[in-house]
């Protein structure tokens, strides 16, 4: 797997190998029927409703269209179009041959499609049901354990289970530990018993552990499940009679050295280990309201999309390029002027507004989370205001040019930056605070007398006072501090820049998105790094083989 | 390392070889003056003021007996005894030579350590001032972060830095991240930057960036420190004409297979990897009140003394013991009265008691984090009440015996728990919660259902239903029921056990505490164990070698 070839995450229904997307009014179906052959790459069959990367980037690109190309949707129903077996979870050989890294990479994206899942109960009125409807082991427990109600079929032998420290000596890697303690206030020790016992619980006693809401006989079932669906969706705000807005293929161009969407350019420089992704704000004017922006190439939406597709493409083809640096190229007030649009569209309870932005910050969460270094480049003719400003915020460091370029453009405007509405209030983080309440967490008066500028083109002296961006070199100074600050970040540990940044990025509360990532996903990384899992004669590889992992039993 | 000679935790100070404890009135000074030659294993020297177990043994002795033997304390001051450095953190050649688990049990005893020394000032009226008289880096830093209030000579070359990421590839490992920005409030841009800067920031710079309180020149400070520690001590509630209460040598036998002390017995079991630990409740009736208790053999205190010393002999010299199992020995109801002395004594205001409190809080909560499997058996005879039922709410799992074992003693009263008012409020986890409250996390009516009980024998039954216990056998499953529990808890993998028990054991809200224990420790045993750190090409190993680490340059 090593050199595993370059994996594009865009897809659509009609290409889908292993899932069906059935819609029947206002109740959708997601039949998980994995083709055994259909591996992403090489060496595994895909047995057992068993997923890999592929799998879960359809499941992704569905939650996606479903919720944007189907407004009259309420209830999702996942379910499995396979006798007796529900899903059996990540495939097993596969995470034994893959490096740590594709491990790694591979149960952040399908951690980030379960909280998307959640993200559309929560917030887009379509509630998601697991229709178990046989044995939902490891990661197919996690996918139910994902949506709001689940439902296991009651027929002596189909149970949900946590195989993974058992059989596998690993932890389950998409958020299980956390969902069953934390949403689904299972009770600590018998959590842990759930946790060691292979086969599982199914019946009753999974409804009385709190392990499933329901468990329903086989003849009932089909009935029951139709029953759940329709009153989830009833219970939804979703517009019966709204138009959908179709996600059409994105346009990029993929080089070696280069990518280009529309709205975002792309150098990838691997001699210094950095990539400069470049984002274009909107060209021209936004529509009078909402009604007038309702397509794919609407700016929020699709801006949104392109980042969300290239950070997905870095993350996973372009591992050794550690540092990205931001730039934006525009008008901050047409940006504004856009997010003005999108926010009245979102608070007058518009459901196309409301998802674009939802989405964009699902896809700046997915930026708080990618183990890069984030570096903001703030010069003359940029536009990071409003949600564009959020990169900046997103990023572990920030660069201001104080004055203009003399030797290029002497009489060009300054650089600014320039809070907005979009700042202060819909684009949470993971930990539930804005980026920059985040920022600012233990600062209330800082907080304050920044949010107070909103609106204002703020150039580098006024914002590195009011501690919106870290450095305002002058023109002589400026490519000299930008190349160290690169340079220098290539030159340290990535495994520590990881932890740092992990750290560093979630001041403040937590909550289970925090504790996925931060938490559970750092533990399970340590593990994955242990002989114990990983070694040749670790669980995880010794798997199937009839013969026992060895353990080295000193605890640490 | 491999072969290090058994830890030993006991320790004075007449027998300290690294730190000086002075008392002056209302002001203690802690002065660190670490010997050179005085390292816990051979193989490194302690230059700069860095310190290794050894070290840190003796500061955690010294914190104890401030709180229990100096009742006219009220402000402490931590220095050091060299010459333009305040400690250089952990000395990096024992790093680098010692195997991971004594790196991370090292890690979690320090950090122990200074989540001490934030609860002698947030609970027990002794503030630490941090006077940090040289340059402070990485561990040296982090122990100025553990202190409330942190003074830096302003000398042009004094700095405080965590240069871990530049100079080692690993992240501090003692809190540094999470107090510079959840407990300063350092900007997470700023903390990027400090945190990736080997030579740190001192002066002004790191009084503005809140790094620390104050900047003092030199010819300034001795005074300064003594008007400030003078201040911190006016402000604490403690009495100045107390007695203080000798924490003499704890009597204890060590041997290959057995480890006795006064109130608890222990048996170590090396061919299943277990531990059989038996706490004896208290002999006797209590005193009338507090003041007749106020000696080290006041059984709670012998008792708390006793398990933490047990709790830290095991982690450290007995690491393949992966499996705990409690037992308790007693009345229960004396166990209630003892606890029923103590809280009176608290609530009163009683400095004594108080300290006995918080002394149980803190060990219990060294427990929970622990990595090892924790069982709780209760038997006939036992007394899992209170305060000692505190070790069954802590366990992973518990087995309570339903009736009596027919045979040995069909006459004997059936096996019972107790909650007392100890479960209901003090003694409580890192979370925040009390084990009760973490236990029923998302069940008001269990927690409430179970708490109405409080003060009433609950056999096994009754305890089950309410949650309080996970199994019930009969004496015909009883033996079998046991020995499969600990047996297969054998089995596991110990590293995925050990990152199970991190989730699972804390449910709800995050704290500091959890997420140095949780988050930020988990990332650096993941860092630890990655070649880029610990391999023979590795920071952490090539380190003062002259010659550069290799990286490999993915990100994960």
């Amino acid at each position: 797997m090593p050199d595993q070839p370059r994996v594009e995450f865009r897809t659509a229904p009609e290409r889908y190998r292993h899932w069906r997307l059935a819609i029947d009014g206002p109740v959708a179906t997601l039949t998980m029927d994995v083709d055994e052959q259909g591996g992403i790459v090489p060496g595994y069959e895909l047995k057992l409703n068993s997923y890999d990367l592929g799998v879960d980037i359809e499941l992704y690109d569905a939650v996606q269209r479903l919720r944007f190309e189907h407004p009259e949707v309420g209830a999702v129903v996942i379910t499995s179009g396979k006798p007796k077996i529900f899903c059996a979870g990540a495939n097993i050989r596969m995470l034994a041959a893959a490096p740590h890294g594709w491990k790694v990479n591979f149960c952040k994206f399908t951690n980030e499609t379960r909280n998307g899942i959640e993200d559309a109960t929560a917030n887009s009125g379509q509630t998601y049901l697991a229709a178990v409807n046989g044995t939902a082991s490891g990661g197919g427990y996690e996918l139910a354990l994902a949506c709001e109600h689940i439902m296991l079929v009651d027929d002596r032998s189909s149970a949900v289970s946590l195989p993974e420290l058992p059989l596998l000596g690993v932890l389950p890697g998409t958020g299980g530990l956390t969902r069953v303690s934390d949403k689904r206030h299972v009770r600590r020790d018998l959590a842990d018993y759930f946790s060691t016992k292979a086969e599982g619980v199914g019946g009753k006693k999974a409804v009385q552990w709190r392990l499933v809401d329901e468990a329903v006989p086989r003849p009932r079932w089909d009935e029951t499940v139709a029953e759940r669906a329709a009153e989830l969706a009833a219970r939804s705000g979703r517009p019966q009679d709204a138009q959908g807005v179709a996600l059409t293929e994105l346009r990029k161009t993929r080089g070696y050295d280069a990518i280009t969407y529309d709205h975002v350019e792309v150098r990838l420089d691997r001699d210094t280990g950095k990539v400069d992704i470049s984002v274009k704000g909107p060209q021209g004017d936004p529509p009078a309201s909402i009604d007038g922006g309702r397509s794919a190439e609407f700016w929020p939406l699709a801006v949104t999309r392109e980042l969300d597709d290239l950070i997905l493409d870095l993350r996973t083809n372009e591992t050794e390029l550690g540092t990205w640096v931001f730039r934006t190229q525009g008008d901050p007030a047409q940006v504004l002027a856009f997010d003005e649009v999108l926010l009245a569209g979102a608070s007058a309870g518009d459901w196309f507004a409301n998802e674009v932005l939802h989405y964009l910050k699902r896809t700046l969460r997915r930026l708080d989370v990618t183990s890069r270094s984030l570096i903001a480049v703030i010069e003359p003719g940029s536009c990071f205001a409003g949600s564009l400003l959020e990169l900046a915020l997103a990023a572990d460091r920030s660069f201001q040019l104080a004055g203009v370029f003399e030797d290029q453009d002497p009489d060009a405007d300054p650089a600014t930056v320039a809070l907005g509405e979009a700042n202060l209030g819909p684009l949470t983080m993971s930990n539930g605070l804005t980026r920059l309440q985040t920022r600012f967490w233990g600062d209330e008066a800082g907080y304050e007398a920044a949010a107070k500028r909103k609106n204002e083109a703020l150039e580098a002296e006024d914002a590195a006072d009011l501690g919106l961006i870290t450095f305002a070199p002058d023109d002589i100074d400026w490519d000299e501090e930008i190349r160290i600050a690169t340079e220098e970040r290539a030159s340290f540990s990535p495994d520590a820049l990881t932890g740092l940044e992990a750290n560093y990025r979630f001041v403040g509360p937590e909550t289970m998105e925090t504790k996925i990532f931060g938490r559970l996903s750092a533990w399970q990384n340590w593990i994955f790094n242990r002989p114990n899992a990983a070694g040749p004669d670790g669980a995880l590889r010794r798997f199937g083989t009839g013969q026992r992992a060895v353990f080295d039993r000193k605890r640490v």
